[in-house]
């Protein structure tokens, strides 16, 4: 039997959906917790991961189990041995081809700026800036964006040439709240670090520390060496997994 | 020169104020920004400590300076120099007469519940508890703590012989808010996990695992060991001190 899960997670505590070594990750919290229902190991698969110190408000994986046990006995026992930073939603039984990974269709990533400096209490929960942002400049470089392209440029040092870097932004989003910028990203697919690229490039913009033409030329560049910028990790948030 | 300052904290991170072995607290961040800024070894002198974990609005210090440098200069110094989880909020300068310990005359704490398990991201912020808690039993047991009483009861079991356990609380609120209970506690002055303990004994008395009558005797028994409860410190914050 197998069930999709929906979980929320704190990602401070945590270095990350999976690490190399699988230490302190949340996906090998979420296995232990497994294990001890299933006293087995249970392997887990998320539709991709988180860096280091990343939330997520929906993030999606699945598993197998032949315990007799429903979905909201699944909830709850997962709930009640997992610590507070990662909290199940929601429990659904799927077919036996769902795949978390490889049949989502779209992600949304949610990344939130405040120019509060003298509150402490938001570190964790967003990009700190100094100075204001002006939102129309970033506005103008977020519209190069949407749309396919292939964002090469906007991705970490180590790319598997045989994986396509053609993504499609289907909607992005600037927008200056009470008390954060907030920006949004969905689309069929990131790369590695490819939202914090983006991000920070956008913030770059804002600054006036970059312009709109020199975005669009390390876009088109199509160079793993063109963008040198990277968010916070503490300002981002995988918030849904559409499938 | 004599400056008070007013300072807000995010505890998480923290062993708390002040440590036995000076170890990541709050205490000792501030005072190596100092060091560096004077060139020497600079001691701050705060209202009293705060527990690990345990979060600040309005912590006051005092220190000596006989460097020639305003108010704003100080505050602006500290800020850059500072983790982004210490905030200086005010700086101004004072008699030198002026204690932040010995003059306070009143301290305001504030402590936060909440009933939402599902929220990974207010276990740093607040205290946690699975079911509803019945405020007006809470209120019951909050009035029997307002007013003057020697709190032996409620404080830890190190106790100094030789001072006066009696304190005054000359405010107690219990609130239901909308995503959260919110209890303030203001008085004269609080003993060594004082606060959390009359918390947590007000949400004992919420969950109907202690009577009012239960939490008399625990408060007129002026014994040391009356009170088993002690509130997870995540939940409370010093708001402010008034001189």
């Amino acid at each position: 039997m197998r069930y999709k899960v929906t979980v929320s997670y704190q990602g401070s505590a945590y270095q990350g959906w999976q690490t190399q070594h699988k230490n302190n990750s949340v996906q090998e919290e979420i296995e232990a917790v497994l294990k001890i229902i299933h006293k087995k190991d249970v392997e887990i698969v998320a539709s991709g991961r988180t860096d280091a110190k990343v939330h997520a408000l929906g993030q999606v994986f699945h598993f197998d189990t032949q315990l007799d046990i429903d979905a909201q006995g699944i909830k709850n026992a997962l709930n009640a041995l997992l610590s507070k930073r990662i909290r199940i939603k929601k429990v659904e039984q799927v077919n036996d081809d769902f795949h978390a990974r490889f049949h989502a269709v779209s992600k949304r990533y949610d990344y939130y700026i405040s120019n509060d400096m003298e509150n402490p209490f938001i570190v964790d929960y967003m990009g700190i800036e100094e100075y204001p942002l002006d939102i129309s400049l970033m506005c103008d470089c977020a519209q190069l964006f949407f749309g396919t392209h292939d964002f090469t440029s906007f991705t970490s040092a180590r790319i598997d040439e045989r994986k396509s870097r053609v993504k499609t932004i289907t909607r992005i989003e600037v927008k200056q709240e009470d008390n954060a910028i907030h920006l949004i990203f969905e689309g069929n697919g990131f790369l590695r670090y490819m939202v914090r690229m983006l991000a920070q490039t956008l913030i770059e913009g804002g600054k006036q520390r970059v312009t709109k033409e020199e975005v669009k030329s390390m876009l088109d560049s199509k160079c793993k060496h063109a963008c040198k910028y990277k968010a916070d990790p503490r300002g981002l948030y995988l918030v849904s997994v559409t499938y």
